[in-house]
């Protein structure tokens, strides 16, 4: 059974805690939390320390900070057994700790009030010394059910195309909210639409998927609709109408 | 029983058309179609005419056409009863012909490869004439379990905020797909991740279902992104980038 110690208490960490301690075949033995919040933890019988010295001895150690202190924080570790983070855009030689290294980075999109099916996230994983590529991968397919083998130069390229798929396509959503809001219009009415537009991706590739006055190069419609937007929103409907003109125009 | 006629073989009319055929309390008479392709046609017992003056009497003229095409096609229509349009972004008055006037809009992205069950879609409706409403209501509530009454100003609105919630977002998922193939990395990997961001829609609000570097104002995480892109998803990762950040640091 692997030995797993997790140090980190933010969303990534309280999620990853709750899928840790789920799984049966993983021995959760300690976990590490400076802001030391009991009500975060899934599994109140994990023992929780705020002091690296209390450290046990693990099989894997699974650093799930922000990614800004992960650098820092690895430093003072002073550990046998493999030194993992979970972060999508640091490399695997930011962590500057004697020990072995790695990387589990789990691709999704956590929010402490969401609840999620750890199973259905895909993990990159990637280790230093090729001989922990197994107790990494073991640890990873424990977890879930699509795990990938993706190197430090790989996962940035795929990091920065989940901050599109995620975290823009999630503000295309909040600009159409504050429309709606600006003008009293229920926002539930677009929900089947956006639902359907990620629904559609099971069948077809977001190029075919693609649809309305972008894409039809409709002056008139995209005229009309630069009437009713606020300066930023107008930037960034004519930045991304030009991109989606330029896609279907010029292949 | 609403006698309908439905004009127009586009993608809306094609999905139409299923759900009018598949409704009992619907009598479904007649489809004109210029194109008169009859393999598009779920229900192949409806008549299809190719010449206006072959127009049947009916309650309700449905007309599903491009949106450039509305104006100048409904002027050589010489009806009795209810013409509607199903355009998001046309007003009311642009049907040019004599008839009381009416929309039925329906809120959906649709493809014709793409199967649909059109009681999830929302249908915005309104009618000129007060005592049409009923009428046209009816028809709605029939075709869609979400009908709202929405006038043309409300509605023009409410489909700009529709081109941010599926024409944008498809294509933030269209780049993310153009920097996994460029780098050799399957898009399937994100597929997940963009299921969630539309399914934390159904518990949060965009503004707080937000995460990622922009967010935190990560420079550094922000720095080390745009080193990765071409100049076109470079431009559109820093303006939404920081219309992110102003949304987060400003309230």
């Amino acid at each position: 059974m692997i030995k797993v110690v997790l140090l980190g208490s933010g969303n990534v960490a309280i999620h990853l805690a709750e899928a840790l301690a789920n799984e049966k075949n993983i021995d959760f033995i300690q976990r590490f939390s400076r802001s030391h919040n009991n009500d975060d933890f899934f599994d109140k019988t994990i023992p929780i320390i705020n002091n690296t010295n209390e450290l046990k001895s693990a099989d894997i150690y699974i650093i799930a900070i922000s990614d800004d202190a992960i650098s820092a924080f690895s430093k003072q570790l002073h550990l046998n057994g493999l030194v993992v983070h979970t972060s999508g855009s640091i490399s695997l030689n930011d962590l500057q700790c004697n020990a072995n290294k790695g990387v589990l980075y789990p691709l999704q999109t956590f929010s402490k009030k969401q609840k999620i099916n750890f199973k259905n996230i895909p993990i990159a994983f990637e280790t230093e010394i090729e001989s922990d590529l197994t107790l990494l991968e073991t640890l990873a397919k424990t977890l879930s059910n699509h795990t990938y083998n993706i190197g430090s130069q790989k996962r940035k390229k795929l990091h920065v195309a989940a901050v599109f798929a995620n975290n823009f396509t999630n503000h295309m959503y909040k600009i159409a909210s504050d429309i709606c809001k600006e003008h009293d219009i229920s926002f539930d009415i677009l929900k089947p639409l956006i639902q359907e537009t990620a629904n559609k991706l099971l069948t077809l590739s977001p190029k075919e998927a693609q649809t309305g006055p972008a894409k039809r190069n409709d002056k008139k419609v995209i005229e009309n609709h630069l009437l009713q937007l606020n300066k930023n929103q107008k930037e960034i409907y004519n930045l991304v109408t030009n991109s989606i003109i330029d896609t279907y125009n010029s292949k």
